[in-house]
């Protein structure tokens, strides 16, 4: 162990020593390095077969963009969490048709709704390995000249692969720039809702459960892609049939219980597990603290601006979900770095790798010098970037600065073009630009605007020129009361205009965004030059780490890059303190112990009453006597495994991964297997409430469902 | 069962199948019945030699008059906690030694502290059952004439047995008044402080931790049962010597694990498991309530008085904590009630009585409703006696009182005086009238009385009378500035003077005495004849209850009543929510993850290092691998427990009583095995903080310990 004087709770250790440390999650084809330890933990799957990514069970997995989901039935049935699909449930309800407070069912297929023009399913089916292709010969350059060198040949492997239409591609770096590989994911942009529990069934616990432990949450929706008539992905039309999905997964009502192997598939979104002691400490001491003031302080404005309307208040709600989501998992960080010192675990670490890497023959004597230098004006250049966001706190000012860089990166031939603003994008950007209005109140952004000029005032590190340019607060009601950006039609119509359009612009809104558009290139081209530096020595630096942890005879995984990755673990309660211990398992009774009768706790009576007459059906755990609602696992995730599916060791479907305990937030930064615990829905409540509760009959028929022998 | 409808947690019955039903506080006399539940568990001891309180362990096992204790030596060493010796440590302690920081030990004999004029210890030797005596030929009698007859045959009684002046006897009521025994103790009134920890150990986690788990106290701390040369009990001096105890229990540091045995002795002080629906409901909707807001407007008094002045502050400590200690019981009884509707439990107990009763031939058939009749009395008069009691809220008032009293009952035969007034009383009265000092601020009772008496005029019961009599707050400052009695001296001169000293004294204090007297008396009046017809209706409803219970196959055990009993349960774990399990143990890691620095989580460094440094020893429990400090146990317990003895299937000590969790608080009414658990110092963490943190190695060579095997 290369942990010192660090004080292992022994109790956890002498009561469940069949706790495995699950860290890591692994690319599909690593998956074979870990046979002998999947086989330990009892998993069935042969490694190689994890490992093809055409094969079954993998070729089931899909992400959501943000979200993972799997197929579970050969047309095209998909299943995620509740609040993955919530922008879907939000865009189709009305104070009529309440989906959102009610649920939604579509008995048949005619009856399911648009999931909206964001809504996509992507379905991975190549990856590559281009390293060699992105990093040939770019050993001379550095800085913003190899950054834009490495842009321009991802754009072109982008562009090869993008052939077909059928398919979004992307060149992703891991191990922070040492491999790139090239995805290719089928992308199917007409998914429609099928199904969602009411929020008080699929939300239960909301904001206050959220990130903790013992859970209720029945997380889990229904969506369905569709394609053209030839079988492609096609754009929304009602002509449009069910996709044959090749491949899905068998659901399982068998269950599973404490100690059990599982797997979890899905798409993480980042992790920063290889970063340095001097990292976590501008983390812990700078970024974080700065950044929870911030999200605090915007719900304290929105809270003000929407308040005593209703409607305003619903508008802003998944906006104020999800600064308090963040902040909830920021102020975690905070509270698990204050709870176990990781910077100095990590020097511990980092100094155990310094003395073997001095010690290696031929490697460059200068080389961590640089990573430090480099790494401390990443930082310093952060501080300004925060500034800068502070400063243009504005869903305006952002919705006129994006049309303006749009107009600008036209002029340009295509594959010149900033990424985010090529031809590939457009439709991307118009989705965005549309959707702003579900969740948009010009007086609300106008607060917010006003709030952020004022905090940016106070704060130390100001982009160079900045200050000068920006309004004072007391402009901004006037900006908005002259800004014509609010309204969508002409947000739209503004995709189409060329620069003069712009410059030329009375639009207040838009004149900021022209007048503002020299510093925020100016940040972008200097992000360019440090991150070209790092690209540069940050290679080099993982190269020798992985060396190093080879030499230990252990596999490394990358940090998680929104791209699809496997991990395993075990079911496992786990120890938050002394005399506690949390899980695996919640239960249907528990429900009706948090039941309030008011949000978040207002759990349906159809619910309560099955539960209150003991009809548990199947889904009776043998050991738990009821109905499990949702458990813990041992394994390595992350925000962007909502909705992974969690597979046995046979690989049929047993649950859905969720959320993490509030203790299991800092595994970002560090896995400590005594305490990071997944929180999943149990995949046999979420069948008993189709069953006894929502009466989703045609789903339950739709599914292949494994049920338990009597 | 007769619990209807109740929603058992489902999964703790799954995970704990071996947890028994623990209720009863059993009659030492009564264990032979409950052979065959002893065996069950494992105990070994034979159920005959627990009934002979001659016979160890029994005759080990002592009262301090409110909490329980054991004898662990030959030479009369008495273990018990830290909050019951805590008198002592605090009278003992000044500026420059304060025992109560930094714990005492004495290291010779010589050294021994003494315990104080309260201090007494209580070895009962025998129990004889005196109903008959008690109750012949009352049946025509009924109210305030039944009351009277009852008491002078009791006083009678211990008359008897007093005669012997080592000896202080009672004559308890047990079902309410159904059986009447004659208990006489032996009373040691030289007690010396022997050892106690620093409060930071043996009172580690405060109010705060108060009633929860998990907990990390080292409650224990070591008196000395001093007697005459003739080996007699005798007023404290230095030529007493050790007591020689017949009998002493073995201290095990063998251990116990989850699912063991244990059983508990020592001196419950008071439940209420028989009473109706009616007398809970009106505990849980007005006399509870009333009480707490109570407690909390008397501290927020005492704390508004005392801020600022130190000296104050800790003068009031121990009246805080006992409020403070009150005030969370009281509230724990509410939350619980609220979590749980007990009444609605016993509304079905009690239905399923009344229909067994009406079948039964030749019982009285008015009986049911004069019972309901006479609590319906009772709870009349009990709203009368809280006004009261807010209206006198003055130590100064109360001392007055007592004096007045004392002064009046002199004047009658010895025998004819109010029990608490006869001559055995007189030395109590004068301890307590003397120990007042210790806890005494003129302000702050001032601030005390005046508070109450404007709480009172709020109240909707006034005893008839009062009002015009009391003072109005306004007066109080001119009342307690020309009183004397907050004089020690003043006090104790005054328990000789006659009533003519008071009819014409110029104390206002003694004056408001005087006035008050008449309306205290009526109330005692009014009491004693709702107590006769309480003590004629009860035993006849507690004799058809315990028919009742017997013809279920169910032994009956009486309502705590502060006289020696035994429980017996298992080491076990509880779940109080869905999803999250606590205990059985804590260890010495988690005092480590508690400490702040800050009292009540400041630990002394010397325990923090033998933590740090793994220096367990010999009491590193095999399991755990570690060292135990708390453990839970489904015995059966309450007030008055405290520092009782818990002795292993063999009899040997393994640990010492202090506590329960928040949630067994309404155990007083209802015991739910489910979530029902005592809190227990394992006494390894005792001999280990005795080993390695206090070097109190004299008194574990006078103790006899088993050590495990090597």
């Amino acid at each position: 162990m290369l942990i010192k004087n660090l004080i292992i709770p022994a109790m956890l250790l002498a009561v469940y020593p069949s706790v495995h440390a699950d860290e890591g999650q692994w690319q599909p084809h690593q998956l074979p390095q870990l046979k002998a330890e999947l086989k330990r933990i009892g998993i069935t799957i042969p490694a190689e077969q994890l490992a093809d990514l055409s094969k079954h069970p993998m070729s089931a997995i899909v992400s959501l963009a943000g979200c993972s989901a799997s197929f579970v039935s050969p047309d095209g049935l998909v299943v995620t969490n509740h609040h993955c699909a919530y922008g879907a449930i939000q865009r189709n309800s009305t104070a009529e048709k309440n989906y959102i407070a009610n649920g939604f069912l579509a008995k048949t297929r005619a009856e399911e709704l648009p999931g909206g023009p964001t809504s996509h399913v992507y379905v991975t089916d190549k990856v590559e390995n281009v390293t060699a292709r992105v990093l040939e010969g770019l050993d001379k350059l550095s800085g913003r000249a190899r950054h834009e060198a490495v842009e321009s040949r991802i754009k072109t492997l982008i562009a090869e692969c993008e052939t077909d239409k059928s398919y979004r591609c992307s060149v992703p770096a891991f191990h922070r720039g040492a491999e790139y590989y090239r995805i290719r994911q089928m992308m199917i942009r007409d998914v429609r809702l099928v199904y969602a529990p009411a929020e008080s069934i699929g939300n239960y616990g909301g904001d206050i459960d959220n990130y903790e432990w013992p859970r209720h949450t029945g997380d889990y929706s229904f969506l369905r892609a569709y394609v053209g008539k030839d079988g492609k992905p096609a754009d929304p039309s009602p002509d449009n049939v069910p996709y044959k999905s090749k491949d899905f997964l068998v659901v399982s009502a068998e269950g599973l219980k404490n100690g059990d192997p599982i797997l979890l598939a899905g798409y993480p979104g980042r992790t920063s597990r290889y970063k340095l002691p001097s990292e976590i400490r501008y983390a812990r001491d700078l970024s974080y603290p700065q950044q929870v003031a911030e999200f605090q302080a915007d719900l304290d404005t929105i809270d003000a601006a929407t308040k005593g309307n209703e409607g305003n208040v619903v508008r802003y709600a998944s906006v104020v979900k999800s600064i308090n989501n963040r902040m909830k998992k920021t102020q975690g960080l905070l509270d698990g770095f204050a709870r176990k010192d990781i910077a100095a675990i990590k020097d511990v670490q980092d100094a155990d790798f310094r003395a073997w890497y001095a010690k290696q023959p031929g490697v460059s004597k200068s080389m961590l010098a640089e990573l430090d230098a480099v790494i401390a004006a990443d930082m310093a250049l952060s501080d300004e970037e925060f500034a800068w966001n502070v400063a243009t706190n504005s869903d305006l000012f952002k919705s006129a600065r994006t049309l303006y860089r749009l107009a600008l990166q036209r002029k340009k031939p295509d594959a010149e073009r900033e990424s985010g603003y090529q031809q590939r994008d457009v439709s991307f950007i118009k989705a965005r630009l549309a959707r702003l209005e579900q969740s948009y109140v010009g007086s609300v952004d106008q607060a917010r605007y006003a709030a952020g000029l004022q905090r940016y005032a106070k704060l130390k590190a100001h982009p160079q020129g900045l200050d000068a340019l920006l309004p004072v607060a007391a402009d901004v009601p006037a900006l908005y009361s002259a800004s014509k950006l609010g309204d969508t039609a002409t947000r739209l119509a503004l995709m189409d205009k060329d620069v003069e359009a712009f410059t030329q612009s009375d639009d207040p809104c838009i004149k900021l965004a022209v007048k503002l558009n020299a510093v925020g290139q100016s940040l972008e081209d200097r992000r360019k030059e440090v991150d070209g530096n790092l690209e540069k020595v940050i290679p080099q630096y993982m190269g020798a780490v992985i060396a190093w942890k080879k030499s230990q005879g252990k596999p490394v995984y990358p940090d998680a890059n929104s791209t699809l990755r496997v991990t395993y673990g075990t079911v496992a309660p786990y120890s938050p303190r002394d005399g506690v211990t949390k899980g695996p398992f919640t239960t249907v009774e528990g429900i009706v112990e948090k039941h309030t009768g008011k949000e978040p706790f207002n759990a349906p009576s159809a619910l309560l009453q099955a539960v209150k007459g003991k009809r548990y059906g199947v889904f009776k755990d043998p050991v738990l006597g009821t109905v499990p609602v949702n458990f813990l696992s041992s394994a390595d995730t992350t925000g962007g495994n909502s909705g992974s599916a969690i597979v046995n060791k046979r690989g049929e479907l047993i649950g859905l991964n969720f959320d993490s305990t509030y203790e299991s937030i800092t595994k970002d930064w560090y896995f400590d297997p005594q305490i990071t615990r997944a929180i999943h829905l149990d995949i046999r409540y979420m069948l008993w409430v189709m069953k006894e509760v929502d009466h989703a009959d045609n789903l339950l028929q739709e599914m292949k469902i494994k049920y338990p022998k009597k």
